[in-house]
């Protein structure tokens, strides 16, 4: 699969701007003072449908060609690149078949449903989700919109960073959250086109590591059972979103839970801004290795705010 | 007491500039299909102290000659007012002398002495906090700011009907919650010098009534137990206050908790913003009344987001 460069970055920029909310880049002193350094947070829990996914799904979707458009786009999702894609498609008029695990959280389904997605059930198996997609799209010819390993998703996710260094000039490092790397291997790109000299940094949880593995050594190694709150950051690195990172990022960070709880906390507190245990593992990051970061300027991203407000006792006591 | 007049609180806006934040003024297409009309949140939740109540504080204090700051300022308070003044008092560089009931939450009272302030308890009645500032006073000279019977706090709080209405043109209906009446006295000011034919309404608690009981009744009605989750809405209307909004406020609107409850949810789940139950109150009362509301342009005033995570579970189940 090609690589987007920058070009076509800055192009995807203008074709999902009509359609994506530019959100706010938020700091608190609170926070810069307990993590003794200058934060500038990317408030994509704001974007629609509370997350960046909103970003590359839009501009999967806009660069389809009119005879493709007459099919639609699917995927398989349990989370948000599939309310992200419904709405996109949507948006354009287009039907958006989602193939969700049985077991999804209602509250998801139904969003997605609302959307006017087409959702088809099947067991809860990477397998039966992949085999369930297969057979929708030899039916209807829809494309195929992968959350990550998707040319035109990197190049969406690239674009949240552009917004960022617009506000937060030149900082010493940009750090995101990763999972399957679409985020990651998209500011990566951004970064280094814009400023060669900021380090772009990675948060993964502890118990969900394929990312940083696969990074130390040089090679893709799958995740195998991940256990971490961010249900967000459970599936594996995407190849070509490895093969990216590996080249353009400079560091992966591991985080513990509990230093991610600790930051949705005073998230929370500080900022009175809901985000999901995802979209807070950049700062869990920095309260976790305060030697990495203290005294810097740093860009972080708020990846996504779709939490559940009963599970959030759960995280809290 | 006299009544401040509009020049004299667009010289107070402009005196607390450098101080305060400029809250954004936020939408949700979500909310605004589910309430049928067209809603503009000025997000005091992000002010700083949390609150609203850092405008009126810092007007005052700002205000003080040379002569009254040496002695500092002093108030009986055991919410985000108590917080307020004393981080204003502490950006001045002068002292703060805050009594406070000795059940107050923890986290409130260590708010409040970690922006420097000497905190004073005293029995969890009106009586003994009044007789406990009185003594303090008369010992060291400070000046009485009092949480809304106060011209400059009046005048500040009458900031943020400015910034909305700048961002928010021309809505039918700005509405407020109403505890003291400082935020609603101030907002009526405000807006009726700005463009008289915008209606400006209050949101008060079922439980807590007396600004209600006040209005229609056309004199003063002190609060008698109030029962209400809005825990920032619980005092008595001041009689200033009373006066002005007796002249400029066009209707005061009765909502349940349970609707409160709601308003807080939605924000949450929707806007991924948090709010204290007093600050959703506005949303609130577009819920309940949709006849009300339907189909009109609404600025309404989220006055702030101090809410103590481990109570969201109360609220919510």
């Amino acid at each position: 699969m090609k690589i987007p460069d920058f070009e076509y970055i800055k192009q995807s920029h203008e074709i999902i701007k009509p359609f994506i909310h530019r959100t706010p880049v938020m700091s608190s002193r609170n926070i810069n003072r307990i993590a003794d350094c200058e934060i500038y947070f990317k408030c994509e829990n704001f974007q629609k449908v509370g997350a960046f996914k909103y970003r590359g799904a839009t501009n999967a979707v806009q660069r389809l060609s009119a005879e493709e458009s007459k099919n639609g786009v699917a995927t398989h999702s349990s989370g948000n690149h599939a309310q992200a894609l419904a709405l996109a498609a949507k948006t354009k008029g287009i039907p958006a078949k989602i193939v969700m695990p049985e077991n999804s959280p209602k509250v998801k389904i139904n969003a997605v449903a609302d959307y006017g997605a087409d959702v088809t059930f099947c067991e809860p198996t990477l397998e039966a989700r992949e085999s369930t997609l297969a057979g929708i799209i030899e039916k209807t010819g829809a494309t195929e919109i992968h959350p990550y390993k998707n040319f035109n998703v990197i190049a969406g996710q690239a674009t949240a960073a552009i917004e960022l260094l617009e506000e937060a000039e030149e900082p010493d490092i940009v750090i995101t959250p990763v999972g399957g790397g679409g985020l990651l291997s998209g500011t990566s790109i951004s970064v280094k086109n814009l400023s060669p000299n900021i380090k772009v940094f990675a948060a993964e949880p502890k118990g969900a590591d394929d990312a940083y593995k696969s990074f130390v050594k040089g090679e893709l190694i799958p995740s195998v059972n991940p256990k971490t709150i961010c249900d967000g950051l459970l599936t594996s690195l995407g190849e070509i979103n490895f093969q990216i990172i590996r080249d353009m990022t400079d560091r992966i960070i591991l985080v513990n839970d509990n230093y991610i709880i600790k930051a949705m906390q005073l998230i929370f507190e500080r900022m009175k801004i809901i985000t999901e245990p995802s979209g807070a593992i950049t700062l869990g990051a920095i309260l976790q290795y305060p030697e990495i970061f203290e005294n810097k300027k740093i860009a972080a991203i708020i990846s996504g705010g779709n939490i559940d407000i009963r599970k959030l006792q759960y995280y809290i006591f």
